[in-house]
């Protein structure tokens, strides 16, 4: 599994911490958001949740780890997107119901609010959860047919409610995408990692092409 | 302020709960998806989430309140459609601060996980909470502007990611359609309540139409 | 060690969960309070905290796991005896805190607040924090020194604010004694599991003395 | 009513925010442990448990609100002490419920633990909830009887586990009965407001008596 982390700006200061907590989960991890003293241009939940975005639908990542001050906006910002499943995840317990049930592809952290002493600590026991057991399995057990046929339905209804990715970037204001294009270690992710042909080559091309992306 | 309270099938034991602790707000609430006795069909996060979107598309309610068993899927629900603005909310202090912060139209709460003895107790908290303060003054207090602009931006990004209303009628799985429109309280409240005349027709028409929804 | 789980009335239906969370751990587990559908005399915190005191005391148990609806009563309870410190738990992380800071030997659980969906699941997450690592180490690790001084300060504290116990049990109102005693599985793990013998005797012979416990 | 509010080391940059929090709150408020900026001598838990204990046997304080990192150290510290009926609070609802259940003088709070963005605003919702409604109602209520019994009970148990506080006072350390006593705000609390003259008189008179105290 490829998990990208994406830090903005308000939590920066609790990357390391992800980074560390990821550290016994059996993952490739790709930092490609703020770092605590990174030099980076400042990215808000804006920018992240569009590096989600993009992050999964070129199959860059199969699992994207962001969040915020509060959990709240990030998860908001990349559920603005097609294909961006996430959860918003405080503690172990949440994360992995969240595996169980919803079997989501994104989740989003509270990094400032409650995060106090062993706010890493924390983070390491959420992804230990998240990452133990074989998602999708549902809980109650009893729930876990009408769960799956829950998720199938939610996939349909996200392609007829989102437009597709191409289609975003050639309307999406030119400063948001710019944005992210420039913040290198996301350029470079997307570059290495990225499988979806069409979506990497209009992410890599947009210098060329005078700020505009082409499809 | 209109709320729309929607609540799905795993939580609607709960549903009592939430209007009774809506007791103390000002506020005009309509109780339309499933209740603890009711003999209704049915609802599961995914027709409570579209439930959710149309309430507030329609400009029947001002805000919505649903949930379900751990909150994360009618939130992913009901974030797949134009114009909602959903938390997670588990305690008081989310609710401030997402008031404040995000300023949504939506809540998802938690009905199953964790909700125990004097649950409706921590219910009345988490809305007393919501709706103190003038919401969207921002938090910490020095990032308020910031906050402010990140909304504005978040709302015209998630106008062109989503495909608008009646698109998403005119392709949506009929059944799924179907259901929410015979769940007469819903439909009662959009023919009484929705001021958005295009998509009021539309849901109100359905029946006519040969269960195919026209524009 | 030797773990003594002692439920009380109002959380009894929650033994069983306690029971199945411990099955991992390393640890011979002795249930000697109340069960789901048991058909023992009503205890109270009043007894189990009582209890609780007397399985340490004894030397029957290492370690004992309480709790009432919401932790706060058993805590309090078995706090009012010599050379018991329990902590209040409710997540994973205050186990894993409370093992490394405080270095208890009792913990209460809130077993109606906030039991929900996964109640079980989150006890199993409680109980493997709580027994992982060495305990005492200390949180921060800077900290670990003073912490350490203050527990034995504290256990200097603990003895010369109370009686001890045989002091107590001679002046505890006979009722409340003697109701501990008639509950057989209490009795039988203070016979086969006492190593302090003139408590494991005075526990034992009251029967015999007319209710009033003789040392 | 008269609140005292007791602040060790590790958590005294939180004291100013506890103070904060209870300006709404109808009572009196005596801040005698150690402030943020101050530069008094190091308070452990150890120095506020009994400052605690001494602060209510004195009858100069109503209501103890004290706390550590966690919110444990504190309550087992001050739990030591006979009168003292702790809890440990941690958000809104513990609150309302240990005010209804356990009607206790004493509260612990988790200062650096889960304290992170709003903390401040959690405290002050944490003292609303539990100085809004009368104090032991019980609950669930048709468990009002029952724990008004238990709370009768524990207080006759109190006071047979635990010596008089003029024993303990002549037997504790004498370095940790004076470090209290040179804390000057703690010292006037006592000169000010204790009402038992017994135990008053024996805080006072230690500095005359080689650090010995006397009854």
């Amino acid at each position: 599994m490829r998990i990208a982390v994406i830090s903005e700006f308000s939590a920066r200061d609790k990357n390391v911490h992800i980074l560390e907590a990821l550290g016994d989960i059996d993952a490739q991890v790709y930092n490609v958001g703020m770092t605590k003293d990174g030099t980076e241009n400042e990215l808000s939940y804006i920018h992240t949740g569009l590096m989600a975005g993009l992050s999964l639908a070129s199959k860059a990542a199969d699992f994207v780890i962001g969040g915020c001050g509060t959990g709240q906006g990030f998860a908001i910002s990349a559920m603005q997107y097609p294909g961006v499943y996430c959860g918003l995840i405080t503690n172990p317990l949440d994360a992995w119901l969240f595996s169980q049930i919803n079997h989501g592809n994104c989740i989003s952290l509270a990094l400032n609010k409650g995060f106090g002493w062993a706010g890493d600590i924390q983070l390491s026991y959420i992804f230990e959860k998240l990452f133990t057991d074989i998602p999708g399995e549902g809980y109650p057990p009893h729930r876990s047919e009408p769960q799956r046929k829950s998720r199938a339905i939610l996939q349909e209804i996200n392609e007829i409610t989102h437009k597709d990715f191409p289609s975003i970037l050639r309307t999406i204001k030119p400063e948001i995408y710019t944005h992210i294009i420039q913040h290198k270690p996301f350029l470079d992710f997307i570059q290495n990692q990225a499988k979806e042909n069409e979506l990497r080559n209009m992410i890599l091309n947009i210098d060329k092409q005078s700020l505009v992306p082409s499809a």
